[in-house]
C-alpha cells in the first residue's frame, strides 16, 4: 500500500482524488491538508463535499511545513495553485515523494512561459527540465520514469488527444491553424467565491481570447498552432471541444479513422465514436475523453469531451500514479 | 417629471429599478449611486448588467453623503443593505424626498424585530411608526400618505397575497399553522461573491429553518402564525411557495375562490388561476403574483408564484410609486 | 454467478441498473430487452446512454415472448410501465425467476388501489400477497423469503425512510398530519418524447396535488395519513422531501436523534446529518437517502434527500437483490 | 391600426409575437390561428404560454382555409413550419395581406435549394423572386417595397450581422473560410414534444455538421463561403456565435471598429461593444444583437450575440413590420 497525502483536497479536483485514491486497492489516504491560512482547516472534505459524507469523513488538516506531513508518505498529489505547487514540489520531491502536480508549474519547460503566463519567474528550472508531462496516452514511458508528473491541463488534454495522432501523421494542412473553440464547466475556476463564478451572473461567453494559458501549454506539446478561444458554460462540469482543421489533399475520413484507431485502440480512457459526435452528458462524471469527427472534402471537424475535475484533472491523475507504479491503468477509475 | 434618484442600483433588484424608471413617463433617473467603497464605483450601470447596454448607460456614482445627490430630488429608492437604508432613509426623508426602501430596514414596527433578527439597534422608532408597509394590494391607502414606503420582502409578498383574504375571512384553521414551503432563485442573494452563491455550490436545499427574519415579517402583518421553510433553488429568478393549510369544517372550494376574488378581481398585478396552479415560468421577469389552489375536504394547498426581483422588489416598489403620485398603478410595469 | 436478465432497460433507471449489475462480482447480464414495439429495440444501450459506451455495449433486444429470454435466468429487474410488471412478472415467476420489479405493479396489497391509481383492474392477487416490498432498511426479512419484490416508488422510498421510525414510536401528534412538499427531477417522469418533459416547458411547478398514485403507497405502508405534493424541478435527478411534522408533547431533538440512530445507524444506505440538513447535490448519483432535521417546540421539519433513479429505483432494486441472495448490501453500489 | 393575423401563434416564436403586436401602438391583433389538427385548437394562447395570462388571454383558433381568417386582415406573421409557409404565404399575399413569414420558405432565391436542405420542390418561383430577405439592418429599403418579407433564421441573423460589414469591405483573407461556432437554445427546434427535446436529454453537442439548412442560407446572402457549426445548449433562449477569421494583410483593430461603426452606429438594434465581447445573459429576452470581437495579428474572433426567439425570429419580424410601415424601427420592441 502506498501511503498517499493529498494538499489541496478542499477543491472540487482535489475531491475527486479523494474518492479515487479511497477505493484504490493499493493506496490509501495519509492525511488530507489544505493552507494553514484557509477557513476550511480543521472542516471535514465531507463537510464541504457532501457527496463524501460517510464514504471519506477525515479532517482537511492545515499544513504549513510539509514535514508535518511528508514523513512515511510515498505519494503526493498537489490540487493547489500554480505558485503553491512551485513551491511545495521541490520539497516533496526532496523528501522522497513522488509528485503528482495537477497545477500548471511544471508543464512546459519553458521559463519564459511562466513569466509570461502565469506571472512568477520560475525557480526550479532542474525540475523543469526533469518533470514528465502526465499526457497518460502518449507520455507513458516518461511518467513510468518520472518523480514529478505535471498533470497536464483541462482544456489541453481534450485538445491534444484530440489533434495530436493526426498532426504527428501529417495529415492537416497546418498553414490554415486549427480553431479550437471550448466550452467549460463552471468548476474549472476552481471553487472559491467570485463574482465570475456567482450563479447569476454565470451565462455562455468567451473569455482569455488570445492569451489564455492552455494555449501555449497546448501549442508547445503539439509542436504546432492554433487558435484556441475557450467559454464558460452555465453547467458544473465537463469540457466540449469542437474542432475545426484543413486537411492536406487527398486525406480521406477512412484515414483520419485509422490514425484514431493506431492511437487509442488499446487506450482504456480514450473513447472513439465510429459515427456521430459525443454530447457532453456521455462523459460528466466519467474518467474518459470521447472522440468523434466529420470529414467535408478538405473541412475536418473534431469533436473532443472529457469531464474537466476527471480526464482533464483528478483521473488523469490518477492513471498516471497507475502507469508510474505498475497498476493497471484504470485502476479505481472504472 | 419627479427626479429619482436610484441608491444601490448596481444590485439584481437595483437593475430592475433602472429598467423600470427608465422607461417611465412621469419620472427620470438623477442619478445611480452606490457605496463609495464599491468596486463598482465609476463603472456604467451596463457594464454590470449587459442587458442595459445602450439602454440605460449612466455611471454609478460613489455616494459618501448624501448631500451631494439629494438636491432636487423628488424620490429616492433604496436598493441597499438593510444597515444602509436605517440610515439613509432618515436623511433623505428630512431632505424632503419621498423614499421607497427595499431593505427589511422599515417593515416592523417593532425595535425588538431589529435586534433579534437584523442584529442591530433600530435608532429610528418615529420613521418605523410613520413607514407604511408597501404590500400594495392591501396597504394602497397608507401608502398614498406616506413619505417612507417600506416595500416588503420578496417570501414575504407571495405569502401573504395568498393567505391574507383567507386569514381576514376567517376560514382558515389556525390551530393548525399553515405551511408555507418556499423556493427562490439566486438572485435573492444579492449579487456579491459569496461560497454559498458560487455556481457549483447551488443546490436545491432548505435554509433558515425556522430562523429566517421574514419569517416575523409574514407572521406581524397576517396576525398569524404560520411554519415558513425557504429553499435554495437551482435557478436565477423567481420564488415558488406552496402553501398547506386546514379549512374551518363547511368552508368550500367555490368560498375560497370568491374570497381571492373579492380580493384581487380588480388588482392587475395578481393573477389568479381558475384552474390549475402557477408553474414559475409564468412570472420570470413580469411584475405579476401567481395565484392558484386545490381543496379536498378540510385541507387546502395554495400556489403562489412571483419574480422575486419585481413583484417581490423593485416591481412593487414602482407599483407603490405609482400609488403614491397618482399614476396608473401599472405605469411601466406592463 | 447469478444470470440476471433487465427488462425495459432503455430508460433511465434501466441504464442505472445495467450500470450496476455488470460491476457487479456475482451477477452478469444474460441479456437486455424492451417491448418488441420499441424504435430502441436493435440500438446498444450506449446509443442511448452513451456514458455506458464502451463499458457495456449490450443491444436491447426486443421481447414478444418471455420464453426467448427467460431460459437459464436466475434473476430479473422489470423497468416497465406499471401494466406490463403487471404481465410479466407471473410469467417469469412461473419460469423460476426471482423478480424484482420497479414498477408499481405489486407495490400495494389491495385491488381497488389499482383500479382507482392505476387504471386497470389487477389480475394477480395472489402475488399481491406474496409480493415483499422491498424498502430495504425496513423489510429485508421479506425481502429474503420472497420471489417477487416490489421496489419501492422515489418519493416512497425518501417519505417513509424520513417518517417510519418516528411513526412507529409514536411521537408524531397525527392529528396534524405531516406536509410532505416534494420536489423531483425530470427524470422522474421516465425517458420519452412528451411536452411536459420538453427543455423549455420545464419548470418548477407542484403537479398532482392531492391525487399523486405515491400518496397511497406512501400512507399505505407508513399507516398514517400525511399530505404530500410532489412537484417538478428544473434538474435531471434527484428528489428532496422537506416534511413538516408536529410532536407529540415533550418531545425533544434528542429524542429524534436517537430514534433515527436506532432505525439507520447500522444502515448503510442511509445518511443522518447530526447538523444541519441534506443538500440535493449530496446524492445525485449515489445510492444514499440522507436525512437531517431541526426542532422548534412542537414543530418538526425533516428533509430528506436521494436520487430518484438510484434509492428511489435502481440502487434499491440491487440492494434488495443483495439482501435476497446473501451478499453484502451494497455490493456493486458503492 | 393593422388588424394583424398570427398563424402558428402557439410556438415560442409565435408567443413572442403575440406579445409585440399586443402592445404595438399601431397594430391589433384580428386572430391568433393554429393548424386545424393541431391538439392546441381551442385553448387559450395564456393556457399554453403562462406569461401571457391577463395579458392576452385569446383563443388558439383552428385555421383549415385562410378565407375564414383573411378578410379585413392587413398583416400576416406565419410562425408556421416551411412546408405550411410556402402553401399559406401565396394565398396571403393573393388575398391583399402583406405576409413575414418566420419559415424558411422564401429565404433563398434558388429552388434547388429546397430541393436539398428542405426536401419539397417549391412551387413558387415567382415569389421567391419577390420575396425580400429581411435582414432588417441591411435590405430595409427592399423590406419597403415588398409584400412578401422572408425573415432571416436565428443562426443567419447573428453570423451575417457579424460579417457583412467585413465581407462587403474586402478585409477578410477569405480562402480561409471563417469558422462559426454556435450555440443555440433548445427553444431553436420549436415547441414540440420530441426526445430530442427532452430535458434529461439535451447536453451540449454540435448537430448538422456540414449540412445544416442555415449554412446554404448564410453562404448565399454572404456570397462567401464559411464552416457552420451549430451547438445544442442547455438553456431555453439565445444564441452566441464565435467566429474565427483570417485577415488580410495591413488590417488593424481600429479598422474593424470603424467597419461596424458604420454599418451599425445608427441601427438601434445592433449594439457594439469597444472591448470585450457580450455574453448570452445581455441578450436574454431582449430583441438587440450583440457584436464585440478580439484582433491577434492577422487573427479576428467575432463574438455575437441575440435571442434567437427574438432579433433570431419574432423581434426582427416586428422590426421588418415597422420598416415595411414606417413606424419607428423598435417600435414595441424596447
Amino acid at each position: 500500500m502506498l501511503n498517499t497525502l493529498i494538499v489541496g483536497a478542499s477543491g472540487y479536483a482535489g475531491a475527486e482524488l479523494v474518492g479515487y485514491i479511497n477505493r484504490h486497492p493499493h493506496m490509501n489516504i495519509t492525511a488530507l491538508t489544505v493552507s494553514a491560512q484557509s477557513n476550511d482547516a480543521g472542516k471535514l472534505i465531507s463537510d464541504l463535499h457532501p457527496q463524501l459524507k460517510g464514504v471519506v469523513d477525515l479532517p482537511l488538516q492545515p499544513m504549513s511545513d510539509i514535514s508535518e506531513f511528508s514523513g512515511g508518505v510515498d505519494v503526493v498529489f498537489l490540487a493547489t495553485a500554480h505558485e503553491v505547487s512551485h513551491d511545495l514540489a521541490p520539497q516533496f520531491l526532496a523528501a522522497g515523494c513522488v509528485v503528482f502536480d495537477l497545477s500548471g508549474a511544471f508543464r512546459v519547460n519553458d521559463a519564459a512561459f511562466y513569466e509570461k503566463f502565469y506571472g512568477f519567474t520560475h525557480q526550479h528550472p532542474e525540475w523543469l527540465a526533469q518533470a514528465a508531462y502526465g499526457l497518460a496516452e502518449w507520455n507513458g514511458d516518461a511518467v513510468k520514469e518520472a518523480n514529478l508528473i505535471a498533470v497536464p491541463g483541462c482544456y489541453p488534454t481534450a485538445a491534444q488527444l484530440a489533434l495530436k495522432p493526426l498532426i504527428d501523421a501529417g495529415v492537416l494542412n497546418l498553414n490554415q491553424w486549427p480553431v479550437i473553440n471550448a466550452t467549460s464547466g463552471v468548476s474549472g475556476a476552481g471553487r472559491k467565491a467570485a463574482m465570475s463564478n456567482s450563479f447569476c451572473e454565470v451565462s455562455l461567453q468567451p473569455y482569455g481570447i488570445f492569451n489564455h494559458r492552455h494555449h501555449p501549454e497546448i501549442t508547445t506539446h503539439l509542436g504546432a498552432e492554433v487558435i484556441f478561444t475557450p467559454h464558460l458554460g452555465n453547467f458544473k462540469r465537463g469540457i466540449l471541444e469542437t474542432i475545426t482543421c484543413r486537411l492536406n489533399a487527398g486525406v480521406t475520413r477512412a484515414r483520419i479513422a485509422e490514425l484514431y484507431q493506431q492511437a487509442y485502440a488499446s487506450k482504456p480512457l480514450v473513447r472513439l465514436y465510429d459515427a456521430g459526435v459525443p454530447a457532453l452528458k456521455g462523459v460528466e462524471g466519467l474518467p474518459f475523453c470521447d472522440i468523434g469527427f466529420a470529414v467535408d472534402g478538405e473541412h475536418l471537424i473534431i469533436v473532443a469531451a472529457e469531464d474537466n475535475l476527471l480526464k482533464g484533472a483528478a483521473a488523469q491523475a490518477v492513471q498516471c500514479a497507475n502507469i508510474r507504479f505498475g497498476y493497471p491503468e484504470t485502476q479505481s477509475l472504472l
